[in-house]
């Protein structure tokens, strides 16, 4: 692995239009995608349908790990981006799973993890489709 | 799966004086009891260990997940505790780990997730051995 020192979002995406928060298929695939767009190196999958409803995943990279859980019948979905290392971009995988589920409201904070000087500091940041944030 | 409201605790432990953190068999098997402790539904797994050293791996519950990446050259793991529907004690596994990877000196924070009223609010916690914290 690299350096401990990474960055976590904790991303909370309400109000998702997309058609397939209950496919575990597209859902995989799209968490494969914003793991590559956020420029790590996947190690592994493992993502599991719920009944009724519901996926659940997580990829393993080797930086860390990117994970979901969907709630369709809430259009909710919550997702970790953690990436250690310097050279990655956590926000390019926030960005690109904001637009392919379609979030018209979202929540977003930035953990620095891996070092006690920082101590789990975190700063917040949320938006809609209206402000455009 | 449960409600969308939980918790998600993010720990850093330092320190670590066991001797397995670069073991994946045997972080494999602490977090599957960790995930029993929280009360959990445990639903799949999947650990990888890294050429020269340290261990990631996730659990993947019925309710969101637990993941763990240790950097054994640093006696540092982090750890995600992430559990949705009230019922659950994601700090029985926090205390767990801490005990098990004897951790000196630690930080942990507590998150809300699933709810746009609590806006991803936490609390930070910290402590070492000797305010025994």
């Amino acid at each position: 692995m690299t350096s401990p020192f990474g960055k976590h979002i904790l991303a909370e995406y309400f109000e998702c239009e997309c058609t397939y928060l209950d496919s575990e298929p597209a859902i995989r695939e799209l968490m494969l995608e914003a793991a590559s767009i956020s420029g790590s190196t996947i190690v592994g999958n493992i993502f599991h349908h719920f009944n009724p409803h519901g996926v659940t995943g997580v990829v393993v990279i080797a930086e860390s790990h990117l994970a979901i859980h969907t709630w369709p019948e809430f259009r909710y979905a919550s997702v970790d981006i953690f990436t250690c290392g310097m050279h990655l971009d956590p926000w390019a995988g926030f960005e690109y799973l904001k637009q392919r589920l379609q979030s018209r409201k979202w929540l977003s904070k930035e953990i620095i993890r891996g070092t006690m000087d920082e101590g789990l500091s975190s700063s917040a940041h949320s938006g809609n489709v209206s402000s455009g944030i």
